[in-house]
């Protein structure tokens, strides 16, 4: 059965300091029903993906939230895991209508970051991989995929130059999108020479901490056809790898990616080579290396000479994150499936403006949490 | 569809300063997969119901926890609805099954709260209420239920005496119940005279800070009623409301309790008098007051004679949290819900020993998160 998107609405990502984590969910709440053309009434239940609002604001239980804004009292849960937690909710959305529990779904995901000092960040994100094992032997977040980063390097070569042309991309993307946390450009030298986190990642190969909501209205495929322009999920696919990086066979690749996405295109009945736009988890720029080639999109080993060909622009022949990406439209850890849903929609709508991939038909999302311990894909389709 | 409950396992309750989060939920996935008799082969889902582990442990992520402790990738995810998690996670598992995506799906629910000191603890758990209106005034959890006992000891003539009864009824039952965290009998006095946490709420009036993990697997009709002894969700419902109690139109129902235990009724296609045995959320005393009334058990305002009759005991003619309760059984949030579940099947199946109510036939449980925010309702039969 297909499930039709009918809705999207996103706050501007950034550090919103005006905005505490019930305005950020009600914008985009708000912004998705109007989009939708529905009054909240027409809404069955509500699914909402966030990480951290216990740690950083103090509040959990944000379904009651999320309905309480919209003054309804249907079913209203929040589901987390990790940097994955928007599309896993996206994937309970989807489940609830399957089912036959529900015909209209509102599912949010929203993550307010800037409250806490950066320490307090990193230590609450590290809670994305194994704490009891990793974190407390010093590891950070960024630490994980630094020896991630590495081991890529040493077996397939990659030149640090060529790691920088994630970010310096995705900025780029980022200056075409009015929602993007950073409107600015940026070179490779630039990328190299900032701070370094993690050695060999800096700064600039880091994605922001950023504070955001986004909203998809999801449908039963009668309800759906009847909408004016939906957006179709012909696939979905997710699957779990151990929490801790330690326990894995490989450093140079996600298995959970590959999994993932197997279902994600078995269920969508179409190869990779269909797909037209992709957004990937590039959390670290090593991360959208490994996931492009995860994916299938290019062969393994081949990520830094398809870069340096421009082969990823929006332009390109495999436009991979023209929304900026993580690193450079934002991550709001709960926001960020939700919104790389909301980048698919725009551009199977042609309202992508001038990032705008033409004639795009088919578009993939691929949404990751921790380091590869949870993975989501979802296939869209016109 | 029904659903069936093929396998239950839970971990002692208590103080378990052996255990951490991940031993807890180790354990009772473990004693629930030897219950049903599977392999974890058999999983092609999981579900993982917990509220404070990224404040209380530093570890968010419990999905990918939960499937590393089995060695199997297939997709496992955490929910969160406060003190209710466990109840949500397995309407998640129901509407997986009834989708098609799952026939058999673990559902967890696991808390490790005694790693941090009770001011942190208190802290973290007024994040199930409104942080930002009701928390910054110096709100705690306990005193939000504390208004509502005021007002329903005003507004019904409960007296002290009586509100205390919930607690020595539930400590009763504890010490027939292996597994629960005291094995102590109280006295009304003993309730009455014990610390004031929040005026007119006593120390025995609280539910206390525990650890523990229960799971349950489900499985779809076709499967489970190939199973030995299976126990069927016949009916589930959940309601939200505002997650403020402020906004609630009375302190003295909690109208989302209404709404849940009617949907669950109308899906079980049977009425409250046909129900043999219930378990209740019983965070404080008054809440099991509220609750035996707003899920029509009894009339409005007659919870007290009732008590004093000794009817709500497990041997009455109303048995309410034959298990201990909440109160002394132990609060481990996350998995209060799956231990009520836990708790309906042991009766259903005829092996709750000691506490066994005779010929129970029908099972009810209803779990609240927040003051009355989330409440999620589901009915059993044999």
């Amino acid at each position: 059965m297909k499930i039709g998107i009918i809705g999207v609405g996103a706050t501007k990502f950034g550090e919103l300091w005006r905005y505490g984590i019930k305005d950020l969910l009600a914008e985009s709440q708000l912004l998705a029903l109007e989009d939708a053309g529905l009054s909240e009434r027409d809404i069955d239940m509500i699914v909402t993906g966030n990480m951290c609002s216990s740690t950083f604001s103090g509040q959990s239980h944000l379904g009651s939230m999320a309905s309480e804004i919209l003054n309804i009292n249907v079913p209203s849960i929040r589901v987390e895991a990790a940097c994955a937690s928007g599309s896993v909710a996206i994937r309970q959305g989807i489940h609830a209508i399957n089912s036959g529990e529900a015909d209209i779904v509102m599912v949010n995901g929203v993550e307010k970051m800037t409250d806490v000092q950066t320490r307090q960040a990193t230590t609450g994100l590290m809670g994305a991989g194994d704490e009891e094992w990793e974190g407390t032997q010093g590891l950070t977040f960024c630490g994980l995929y630094a020896m991630m980063a590495r081991a890529y390097m040493h077996k397939y070569s990659l030149t640090r130059e060529q790691l920088a042309l994630v970010s310096v991309k995705n900025h780029k993307h980022a200056t075409l999108n009015p929602i993007a946390h950073f409107h600015n450009e940026i070179t490779v030298d630039q990328v190299i020479n900032s701070s370094i986190i993690a050695d060999p990642l800096t700064l600039l190969d880091c994605s922001p901490i950023t504070d955001g909501s986004a909203s998809i209205i999801l449908a039963s495929e009668e309800v759906a056809k009847k909408c004016e322009k939906p957006v179709w999920i012909i696939g979905s696919g997710q699957a779990n790898d151990t929490l801790s990086l330690h326990a894995r066979k490989s450093l140079t690749e996600i298995t959970a990616t590959t999994q993932a996405v197997q279902r994600a295109l078995l269920q969508a009945k179409i190869g990779i080579d269909k797909v037209d736009v992709t957004e990937v988890h590039d959390c670290f720029s090593i991360a959208e290396v490994m996931a492009i080639e995860d994916l299938g999109l290019i062969p393994r080993g081949e990520a830094g000479k398809i870069m340096e060909e421009g082969q990823t622009y929006f332009d390109g022949k495999i436009p991979i994150n023209s929304c900026g990406g993580l690193k450079a439209c934002g991550h709001p850890i709960g926001a960020t499936g939700i919104k790389q849903a909301w980048e698919i929609v725009k551009q199977l709508r042609g309202e992508a403006g001038k990032r705008q991939v033409k004639g795009a038909q088919i578009g993939l999302t691929h949404n990751v949490g921790g380091t590869g311990s949870t993975v989501v894909v979802h296939v869209f389709s016109r």
